[in-house]
């Protein structure tokens, strides 16, 4: 029997997965109901400065999902991290040979886990290297 | 008088500020009281996959003190997001002509603010123009 974290590590895992999905799909609509609708939010996407407020985030979600990414995203290795009301993902993402780490952050509202905060930034490293600490980077 | 929000800001804030003065300094005992020391923590370093696990990211940060940036990291616009026993900053950090995004988590370890997560990236974006999205980015 599943107990209270094992049930809101699959609920996480699934709105992570439904992100990934409509993004991948270009699912506008999709993409707008999983963002919270009462919390404030905000999205870095790669390179970009911090996009702050539920209208601005949205807008930019529209630019991205009018020209989706191809191959479509795909996520792999999500680390779920579970904080009361909040919940993280860790993950790579990948975009044909592109690859991105990914901070997807989670709130419950009414009972339903709403993305707060997307920050995805590229790295060279491939997924299954996570364990290797790399040396000589500066940060 | 401070409402419940407004001293959870501060305290946020003033937990945030830390982590960039243990950063910038190269303190590494600083920084290794602040992060957390019962939940579990991961840390993205920009380019970096995500490292997993108190000792690694530790290992991560002994690495990087003991060779910090010049000249020293400053933080500036925090956005501070409370989600209960969770908090979030997202903010630019600057190392010299450099410009990197954040996110930060913290969680209350024995109701001190406590480091769960940073993850940090390369933007070229300055701070104060958080308020443009830009076009033609590809995600």
């Amino acid at each position: 029997m599943l107990n209270t974290d094992d049930v809101e590590r699959e609920e996480v895992t699934a709105a992570n997965t439904e992100f990934y999905r409509a993004f991948g799909a270009g699912d506008f609509s999709a993409m707008d109901a999983l963002w919270a609708h009462k919390s404030d939010v905000v999205c870095i996407h790669p390179g970009w400065p911090p996009v702050s407020g539920r209208a601005n985030v949205m807008a930019s979600w529209i630019g991205i999902l009018s020209n989706p990414p191809e191959p479509a995203v795909q996520n792999a290795e999500e680390c779920i991290y579970l904080m009361g009301e909040a919940a993280m993902v860790v993950c790579f993402e990948t975009i044909g040979e592109m690859i991105l780490t990914a901070t997807n952050l989670f709130v419950r509202e009414e009972r339903v886990w709403r993305m707060v905060h997307h920050h995805a930034g590229v790295t060279e490293h491939r997924p299954r290297s996570a364990i290797q600490i790399p040396s000589g980077s500066l940060h």
